[in-house]
């Protein structure tokens, strides 16, 4: 008993915390209950009429299962109840005069009507584009086959069908009313919301990706729940991850959204939620690149250290070029502002193309020339360790030229050829790589596979370097998509201080 | 009229069609019209003792509402509607003896209590953790207000309930005897079709993508649908895309599933539904690879034609390997079989070492070398000529030696450098590649620009080929996975012919 009791009390403080941190959840029990009371109110008034207390149920029903979270989802549900009852009371109506005319095979006439009745509602609703009225026909269903059973045991068909409408609209009524009048929760707030956050999230993880590259991060277990795509903790993970799985939710909300009337800061007939939508949609094809990205963190193949040092800056800059965009467009969506004068982009694009420029100029990094068959490029060593002095780094390790490393493997293989905390990793993951031919101890064959795990792991790096640029080239689309988003949606001009040109 | 005549006519038309090609639909609809009608045919039958036609609506509403399209979520739908009626039962019969000994207020005391309960079980609802019990909380609420709308009205307060709850159960029997032994459907059955189809639509992709990239295929206007992650036709994209899309859908199943009892080809309780979802997350994995592939090829930026020819046989076998065995790991998830005693991954490892030393040898092709510090190659350009005379490809183009082209372009900087279909486009997506800062007719600085570029083209194939060897490596994590399942499901055995060792 004590444990339950425990366990009682962990479970309050939950549900406590949670009001806490989102108080709309508790506001919206509070408004739940307090339109229940008022339909159950209503029905004590009116006991004098007897009859009316009986049907009670309705009014009741239609609260419980109008009375959505979001404005736009009980307009919704009431929009297809309303329909699926109007429906049904018609088709009931004409039913029941003929089930009068049938005479004693009256309750078979209605066994075989609810049968098919059944039966194509729930035929229809299978249909995919009915999704959305789905709760339409089980609402008509419902309704005729009660109609039916009820005014068969009254006789008074036309009053039942009439009596329940009215106590329906009575009980939809007492929804709307509530939950517009008392602080409104809106699902295009929710969606706005969410893209704002969406941006917030990939420009984290953007960053958290590019300097974790360049710190070297290393997982020394790949979580599993990565490799099978489920929730992780991973802050960088989450970012992203957020963005790719928000499409569902993104056109849930849209489709209760587009049902609101115009409301708040979005006031406008036919508000573009959609274009929302669309932004997000742009948004979550660059989170593509940003999870190819994290791939590259937790791949087998690493390229070392020192080479991603070699485009340290150029890197960081994108990376903290891009995030700042991403940061910017999400500021302007949530305070609905159009772009200003200046190109948004042209610190990213510079940034990408002072990256570029340098790839350009030490592509050789990226690939391991020693088994060219063309013949070795020369003077590589000097010169990547010039490199290094040249960019000032402060990654002044010991450092063991490349020629040498390849000395070393062919007379010590185990040993590492890069003598910084890269370089351990290499051989971990060397083994992971799966080359399943069997080793035959001999120096050369070695030599060449050191070599091709080398240049793939040099590649890995110019892989890293070339999304990073598809990223920044995918978010030209995002801001186009920003812009008709904020043309459509009528959104204020910035406050622009005095033009600097 | 005409036109709602056809519209009508074709609604029909394409009504029939879906249930031509899933005639499951016809049998659920038509199993749904006979548990309505059976427990219509049921109220009749007790005409006898009046009261219980009045609760018709009971029975009625528990089949309407418990009468899920597989056998799984009628299961849930049937616990939640079970556990929700008999605390309210409970609830209510205790706050009834209350109402009773509250005399005059009673009336005061019924709406505070509906007031109560309304507020705490719209609240708790929202606990994400109870989101699959949401229904169950609505059923609570709406038995709860009705137990105590009716049972005020009557005084019959135990009555009420137990008659209810006797209806209930009556609905719920029906439903569970139709559902389950005519025709089933099972959620753990569409589980297990829906990993086989994402095996099979991943390999397609993987293919299509491989091949697609050395055809060289190019999107003139890339389809804003693809930019903002939207359904579109493109059967390369659907094939990845049901993959990623696919997780929401296998949690809801999962959730089904699991409350299946044995059957058919499942026979074992706590069968590891599970694990199929941790299999198709692992595919999942893969599957964000395929489209980082396919996102190459939509790329502004592309490699030229007679680079991507260099890889073509090794690019093509890993492809083929790869989809090869993902299709057979597609038919031993059908075919329920273990994995037989080769090395499934062997033949795409070997495939994806062979392209990963011509790379290493030939990775020169992936740098642009013209701008190194470091002094350019020796003798390239004979070498890319002898290449692709000595791969025998069929690639004799009009080729033209990269220093003949930089030539050119000191001094025609707009000529084309490469002659063959490629280089057209490297020009058209020249001009989209983002670099901003003007042209300033030097013929240098555009040597430099177009050097800058070629860099880029060229490291787009590294990229490419990088992610292929990428997709290879998390082939073991899909391979791991299976085994996994195969083990706790208990797959059988493969037929094995004699082993060729």
């Amino acid at each position: 008993i004590k444990k339950s009791w425990n366990d009682l009390q962990e479970l309050a403080g939950r549900a406590w915390e949670m009001g806490h941190s989102d108080p709309r959840k508790v506001i919206f029990a509070t408004k739940m209950g307090l339109a229940l009371s008022i339909v159950s109110f209503l029905i004590f008034w009116k006991q004098s009429y007897h009859d009316i207390s009986q049907y009670s149920i309705w009014a009741i029903l239609t609260v419980i299962v109008m009375f959505e979270y979001t404005i736009g989802a009980t307009f919704i549900k009431g929009f297809n109840r309303g329909l699926g009852t109007f429906c049904a009371g018609i088709l009931a109506f004409f039913f029941s005069e003929l089930t009068l005319l049938a005479g004693q095979w009256e309750e078979v006439v209605i066994v075989i009507s609810i049968f098919i009745t059944g039966f194509f509602a729930s035929y229809l609703k299978l249909y995919p584009s009915m999704k959305p009225y789905e709760y339409g026909f089980r609402v008509f269903i419902l309704t005729y086959c009660i109609l039916m059973v009820a005014g068969n045991r009254t006789r008074g068909y036309l009053e039942a069908i009439v009596t329940r409408l009215v106590l329906i609209a009575v009980g939809a009524g007492v929804c709307l009313v509530i939950n517009i009048f008392i602080y409104p929760i809106w699902s295009g707030e929710d969606l706005h919301h969410l893209v704002v956050k969406n941006f917030k999230g990939l420009a984290a993880s953007l960053e958290a990706c590019v300097n974790g590259y360049l710190k070297g991060i290393e997982y020394e277990t790949v979580p599993s729940t990565l490799l099978t795509c489920q929730a992780a903790d991973d802050p960088l993970y989450s970012g992203y991850r957020s963005v790719v799985d928000s499409a569902r939710q993104e056109d849930t909300l849209l489709g209760f959204a587009v049902w609101e009337p115009p409301h708040g800061r979005y006031k406008m007939f036919n508000y573009p939620w959609k274009n929302y939508v669309k932004v997000s949609g742009a948004l979550r094809h660059c989170a593509f690149t940003v999870m190819a990205l994290h791939g590259c963190i937790l791949s087998e193949i690493q390229a070392p250290a020192e080479r991603r040092q070699v485009f340290r800056n150029e890197l960081q800059m994108v990376g903290a070029a891009g995030a700042k965009v991403l940061l910017e467009l999400g500021r302007k969506v949530e305070r609905m502002e159009k772009l200003g004068p200046g190109d948004v982009l042209r610190e990213v694009h510079e940034a990408a193309e002072q990256l570029q420029k340098k790839i350009d100029k030490r592509s050789y990094i990226l690939v391991n020339s020693e088994s060219w068959e063309i013949g070795r490029r020369p003077k590589t060593i000097e010169c990547l360790e010039d490199l290094l002095d040249k960019d000032k780094e402060s990654v002044q390790l010991g450092f063991k030229s490349l020629s040498e490393s390849v000395l070393d493997l062919s007379s010590l293989p185990v040993e590492t050829p890069l003598k910084n905390g890269g370089s351990k990793d290499i051989f971990r993951k060397q083994i992971a790589w799966p080359l399943r031919h069997p080793f035959n101890g001999d120096a050369v064959a070695e030599e060449d596979e050191y070599n091709t795990y080398e240049s793939a792991s040099a590649m890995s790096l110019g892989t890293f370097v070339s999304l990073v640029i598809e990223f920044v080239a995918r978010l030209q689309n995002v801001v186009d998509t920003f812009e008709e988003l904020s043309e459509k949606a009528d959104f204020e001009e910035p406050f622009v201080n005095v033009p600097t040109t």
